[in-house]
């Protein structure tokens, strides 16, 4: 096996930050060595990566993306391959997908389609959580071969009545088998039988553009979602992991139980801590802006008020670990043939997203700004994601014995997003058009193998391999 | 210089764990290594402790004790050479005292005193944090020569009126020194004029003996004095740590402060998780049990009642980190000649229990009981002390360039703790007597010299040196 | 018309008491006077009831009750008649009554089955609340119709299923109703989906008493649909009143909104402030006790847990007015051929406790014992009730114009509770046998007839006359 | 004795309305009645107000003034007489003003000299609270002799250090005498020697004009204090009510002690209601803004920030009860020779504002806007006030034995504030020039005599009389 030596870079955890080599050997991390000892200057390596005056960070880890999902009569745009080479170019070595089961279907069927998708076309290492889009007698008996597939979340949808929507008896029972498998139960929670009446109205009110979405997913339901499951969760003892937040009361719920020492978690993605649901009427403020534009900030939970303070609240919740991950929810859809199926209804505006290959920068950018330590902007995009589903150990850190998962972070470089710029997604347009960051993924290795250096892209489609993970190694 | 290698244990951090091996070269860390990898496999060292099946963790770091305290007309009873002798037996490796000054005197007297106490007697690293009795312009200006001295944290008073008690005027400006200087402001945070009046009509109403100490010491005045600080904190924008919290609503205060982003931390320590009121009472639920028994648990704050749960909520606060730290406010006094100044007169006692040995092993058996996991041990008692006060990268963690401060812990060993068994505190009781721990501090290591091993003290008076310390590394 | 005179007693209001005479003419208060004055001097009635020494308060409204409500089966033991009558023995003169629409029945037709079952047969006067137990556009357009029925109020379930219950759709399209037509929507609070699982899977297992009843309905599934109720509220701008509310957790997300202005109101009911869950498990603690004898106490929601303090937690809600009334949601079934159909399987027993006779009592003995004060004991039991539902003015007070609902109450009287003693409900046991009450309903006087004085019933069925109700007049 | 027949209006109490002729008989009220009733029809009195279409109220009255008061070198500018009209004008029928004990003083001769000052001078009935300025032996043991005095209620200063401030210790010490006896506990809540700090500081950075007053009394001050105050009074069970409360925190942490069942109470006033420290910076929002023209607006606790809110949160804590009166803390000061002394240095502009005359106007105009009830209205400005202070069922409610206080007050009226308009306070400005109130205080009456009406002052110094008061009427 051959080696690699990262050299002189200031390795990052979530509690530090020191001057440190890093060997790699074949796939994983061998030495972690203090530069000048007689140990460091013994070591030779096949290739070296000088990282002075960088950072030296552990791989990111999206532990939310919807790769090729069919969604509202089309599919996520973005395939294995390019989601994860988008992913890589961002610094992110390791995604968590989910895979989907519908009502009326096997759970094993989805899982093995969706190991179909992925096999052999992903760029960097990927794992499955399992979506239970229909709690019934066969999928919670199927639920228990999960952790042997590597498989220990699963998801489910207070939202999406007819689609993912689960009923309140069936989230109880599914998190009454999760609790006894140690299952970790993550939530979309928004109340989405009220939040379809809102939207009808408001459709045959002829209010049909995009900014309708966000008002009709009020941040009441998202609080009521929330509360709710949390409560679920409470009288069946199960830890919960609620997705997408983007309400501040939602996190005040959040941090109520956590206060009170129940195993509740939540994430947010960088589009609620950047954009506003203000953004969707454009400069104008007309709810009719640009007839259509704001389609491409659809996404659910939705953009939400910055008059009302919730942006500031994601990154509050960030800094007071009342939320402890950021994720992307990572679900492209193009405006052509795709968000333009909503147009003149924005009920069928496909919901999602792109930011894989921004999630690292975006979340640095709070870096330079004040919002984060460096060290937290580890523990939220990498170590955290790790200990959450399973992963610690082999990826989050950098140690020996653990995967090498390198990314080397010039915190002197520029990165400007744009579809005409650093953009590899395959999308038509970008939500974070025109965004500057003040530092830039440098160098990113997965497993050993230098996937990006020098601006050029080295890695291919089937070198990631299937994570099998372990139990969630975030319980108090 | 000579080389050490700990061998085969299970490295724990306060994220996780992993089987490595440490490389010591002279008083540093300088590589941490892949067992069975080749460049573990090359290595020599001039001396292996084989740490298999145990766990290898960074040096416990005791943030509040206090040796050789003038406290009401004695002096605290460990010498700083008894005091950290009796620290390396227990897996502490560096400790944080306070320096005194008191009103009237200077700073500066006050911290060469202490530094002429404690150099060259030490068996383990120590630092200091300065006690400001007295806030006055002398003492402000004082502040602002701290950090040069490597002293970054200094403490004031809310209670001991006429001894240190500082008033609200005077912590505001000290707060606003602190502020501009970068200083952590700790406090001791319980209302002492009230108290004292209350200590007062209890004796004058002849309830004398130790049992009322707690009842003075109501938990609403550790609350309100609580939230005074945190005020006063909020308004100068003051980072503050609340040393030695017992009470849950001074906790709730807390977390919410936390909640809302301020920078506000508290410590409790070991008698605060176990030990009660109730047990000044004695098996017959007599106040005036044993006529003197209960003095030996007298301290300040007190032990609060188990009925009205602060002890479960002090164990709570620690899982879900409204409470960051356990340190033990080491203040030990013998029954004869110094507690029994008390008999008569509970507010004659002298304050203090003593814990040094025994803080990581009365930790450690809440990860055997399961109220913390075996990372937060390390986090609780080395990690985040630390970060808190300015020594993280060469203490609170096992990585290259840290200095070797490594206890390798038994988790298959036990400790029974008595005077006639483990103690070497410089005390003739224990607050600790009958205690059982199901694990064992097997090896000790300082700057990679071994002090413990083999049951075996191997240290000396005069190896342990000041520790300069940085800026608190812990802000959000 | 007659007139009578209250003479000499002291007056009761929400705010204060003073002794006065009140005159009634015909049915009406016509003055309240000073006694000594002139003009009392001069005052001669054609009947005087001499209250000197007592306490003169308006008679009781209890604002939920369920005569002959067909339930599992069977139907609440007490008609319109016997259940008016014994709430004239208890000093209760206006019940409001609740009309049943059930899925797929018109709204219309239930109200006018439920006028066919009171008219004329009731001893007090009686209004209604409708029930809306099936949600659709019949209903809601239907809803249109109640204020000119003089029902001003209305109520879901969010337990149920099957019978009663109702969607958060449907709730959110009625609460929006309601807020246009200034209804007050009532809610029974307990997430009956889950609540149904966690009874069938304590069945499966063997576990049938009454005991499991309370089990099953958590406090959890309470405080949950207590939350989502008051989130539907907020998001529709409708006030919301909750029924029978029995948790702590329930009343501190009612206190949390309230604080924060919402306008959200709840009752609780004299089974909650004094009996409890324990009670079920008989002295032996057995949860198969006397096999079925706790089946006396089965009502949702349930009796809860002594030991968690809800009892304590309903009187301080009183105090604190976070919940604002007292009704009794007298649903009585007798054991015999009733609560015996839950023999072996608990979810089969009736739900249901009978206090109308009591509640004034029992509430009165709160007075007693200091929990509440006497001004507070009126606003509980009538001027809040009268307000609440859009009575006051004609009830709920004494005044001039009023209806002459009086009772004088005897401070020091005393009363036995049990079957064989003061009891008139048509129920073969009490779930008050053996409450001693001091004090003693002594003359109960509806629109100026004397329904009850010196230990005799003086009322008739047909006396009571139905009441048309305003809007809520309790709104801030 | 002469009659009074006040005829046809709408009697307004704190809990509902309802059209009825109220009879006076000397200085009481003797009957209430049913127009149209036989005994109505019967009533023939010397004098008849017709107050058909108006509401006719309980006198207002004002719980916190300060005629006369030395204060800054100065004393306010009302007299007892001055500033008793000037009530009356304003429908305020009787105040509390409060008796001074300065350190050193006896209580004895301060409450001398204030009935000195009182007696025979005012127009409408006054008592007294009692500062206590000095808490020593002998004022707590003179505090045993205020019931006697018929004075229940004392206040004491957390700010003003050297002039009224009273420490945690004596604080304490006055609370459980207090408690002994059954006080009130009165306090107001700034954390006087932090203010004073920043106070100089700011005049130190030449921040000299009145708009920095709000600067240095920072909410977090009011905050602090106001939680100080409510623990010394949680340890020491005495019921507590907060002055002039105008933080938005502060009424939170009001909020959560009565949530969960303290016996504390807050008021606020008029000028927090409405006015802002905005206002201070004057139209061009310069902090040296018509370099004085702000200091028309000091008084303490200060005007505080409208962009934090806290002006709608003192509405909101109006309607949710977490403050429970309206007064006007009135202490008038001149511009000239008096709020002139702190030109160039506001820490000597004498604190305080006038408003006693406009309290009911500016509530109403509450109602008007549908910030409150009408029925609150009463309730906030007569029926709480006399509960709170023991004068209930004297004052504060119009019925039979009460005095005849009472306010007829037209909603059709209209009344323009300012001082060339219905300005009767003896003040060269007006804190409230340029409001306009839609509604108008048409009669006067007190204690059966007619101060006001048809737009003439009818009454006389002298017709007011001292009002021993009797224990709060008001405790849960």
């Amino acid at each position: 096996m051959s080696t690699l030596l990262v050299k002189g870079g200031t390795v990052v955890s979530s509690t530090g930050r020191t001057v440190a080599d890093v060997l790699v050997d074949g796939e994983q991390v061998v030495a972690v060595l203090a530069p000048g000892s007689d140990i460091a200057a013994s070591v030779t390596a096949d290739k070296v990566v000088d990282a002075t005056g960088k950072y030296v960070i552990p791989g990111g880890i999206d532990a939310h993306t919807h790769m090729q999902l069919p969604f509202g009569g089309t599919e996520a745009s973005d395939t294995f391959e390019t989601g994860t080479i988008a992913a890589a170019w961002g610094g992110t070595t390791s995604i968590i997908d989910f895979a989907v089961q519908k009502y009326g279907e096997r759970v094993e069927d989805g899982l093995s389609a969706w190991h179909e998708k992925a096999r052999g076309n992903c760029a960097v290492d990927y794992g499955f959580h399992q979506i239970i889009g229909g709690v019934d007698e066969q999928s919670l008996k199927a639920m228990e071969t999960l952790i042997d597939e590597g498989i220990t979340s699963y998801k489910m949808f207070m939202a999406y009545p007819g689609v993912f929507y689960a009923t309140d008896d069936q989230i109880l029972r599914a998190m009454q088998k999760a609790r006894e498998l140690g299952l970790m139960t993550m939530m979309h929670a928004e109340n989405g039988p009220a939040i379809d009446v809102l939207a009808e109205q408001l459709y045959n009110a002829g209010k049909t553009t995009p900014y309708f979405h966000g008002i009709a997913r009020a941040w009441q339901m998202e609080e009521e979602a929330t509360h709710r499951a949390i409560m679920l969760a409470n009288l069946t003892e199960a830890p919960l992991y609620v997705v997408h937040v983007s309400a501040k009361q939602a996190v005040e719920q959040l941090a109520t139980a956590r206060d009170k020492g129940q195993n509740v978690f939540g994430e947010t993605c960088p589009q609620y801590l950047y954009l506003s649901l203000e953004e969707q009427l454009g400069a104008t403020g007309d709810p009719t802006w640009g007839e259509f534009e704001g389609a491409k900030w659809v996404c659910s939970t939705p953009l939400r008020s910055r008059a009302e303070g919730h942006q500031d609240a994601m990154w509050q919740a960030l800094r007071t670990n009342d939320l402890q991950m950021v994720s992307t929810d990572h679900c492209p859809f193009c405006m052509k043939d795709q968000k333009e199926l909503g147009r003149g209804d924005f009920r069928a505006i496909p919901n999602g997203i792109g930011s894989i290959e921004h999630r690292m920068d975006l979340l640095y950018q709070g870096v330079v700004t004040g919002e984060i330590t460096l060290e937290r902007w580890v523990e939220l995009t990498s170590t955290t994601p790790a200990r959450m589903f399973g992963l610690y150990g082999r990826k989050g850190v950098i140690q020996p014995g653990a995967d090498a998962d390198i990314v080397v972070y010039d915190p002197k470089g520029h990165t400007s997003i744009g579809v005409d710029k650093t953009h590899h997604m395959n999308m038509d347009h970008s939500a974070w058009e025109g965004y500057e960051i003040d530092g830039h993924v440098d160098v990113v290795i997965s497993r050993g193998s230098v996937l990006v250096s020098d601006g050029e892209f080295h890695g291919r489609a089937g070198h990631g391999q299937y994570l099998k993970r372990g139990l969630t190694q975030y319980l108090t």
